[in-house]
């Protein structure tokens, strides 16, 4: 039942379209999980990413006392869940995870759980903080990164199985890529 | 036959689906264009963007010595042009507007021209710069934002008129989005 992920071995490539991504955080007693619609590649190798997390998250204490994230690439399948993730607070919601409908999967290498749901998952450390008022630009080192082998292939998204990723418009609505430029 | 473009008071939502771009820079005299797949929205209001931009490209100086630099949301229609325009260098095109079949269109605030042929326009002062080593990661502020009012409606990208906007996947390769999650 559940599917098999690879290591991959450009985790850039997992984020550089611009998909909407689930930010999870953790440190083995406590854990959340909220979606992030802002977020970047930086370096190829090593591997580095950034996000934006606001610093009134109920997610920041345990980021800052971890210095640990984990990426989920959540396909449209889990739009919904991203919604639930983006609307509600881990500060309200005892078991964020299970409210929105979504399954531990523990990491390789960080104490954050990641999103078993997902297709591609990338372990973060972070590593520079860029102040920005009410929030703060997270920049991260890419510590492990695994895609779905249905889903990523020769080091690329691949939608010839029915891939569908979704990138935020605004409010409750994403848009989808499901194709490739110059190809059916 | 020029397409009709709309000021925009919510900058962010032009590149927060995760679009290629392109990026131009020019003080009045030089100019040039180049493409990025790594940016992202950082601030609503006051609106704020980041792009990553290599130290050695030629575009650099440019950006260093105005401290401006526009960014052209592309449609499908330009991915060739997109893809060349991340191939060549100013370096070796004396006119890369016109050698990657773009039309230069003047900005309202900045110096730089833009895309005349994209779907949309933000015009960027960068305010704060975060050394990765060969690269930088310019912190910006939107001092004038416009997109193409068949293309963003109600604050939005609308699609219901056609529009594809493409997602670099790597190499010559993006995908495409085409449509809204729960919508035709």
């Amino acid at each position: 039942m559940s599917a098999s992920f690879a290591a991959v071995d450009s985790p850039h490539r997992l984020i550089t379209p611009g998909p909407v991504l689930l930010v999870s955080v953790g440190d083995g007693s406590d854990d959340n999980v909220f979606s992030v619609a802002w977020s970047m590649a930086l370096r190829k190798a090593p591997p580095m990413v950034a996000i934006l997390s606001g610093k009134g998250h109920y997610s920041w204490d345990l980021m800052e006392s971890t210095g640990e994230f984990g990426l989920s690439v959540p396909d449209a399948s889990l739009a919904e869940a991203v919604l639930y993730c983006g609307r509600y607070s881990g500060r309200d919601v005892p078991d964020k995870f299970s409210a929105a409908g979504l399954t531990r999967a523990p990491a390789r290498i960080i104490a954050a759980p990641l999103v078993q749901e997902a297709v591609g998952h990338l372990e973060c450390r972070i590593c520079h903080v860029v102040d920005m008022g009410y929030s703060s630009l997270l920049v991260a080192s890419v510590v492990f990164a695994e895609a779905r082998e249905d889903c990523f292939t020769e080091g690329s998204w691949d939608f010839s199985g029915g891939l569908r990723l979704i990138h935020h418009l605004g409010g409750d609505r994403f848009s989808v890529s499901s194709g490739v430029l110059g190809a059916d």
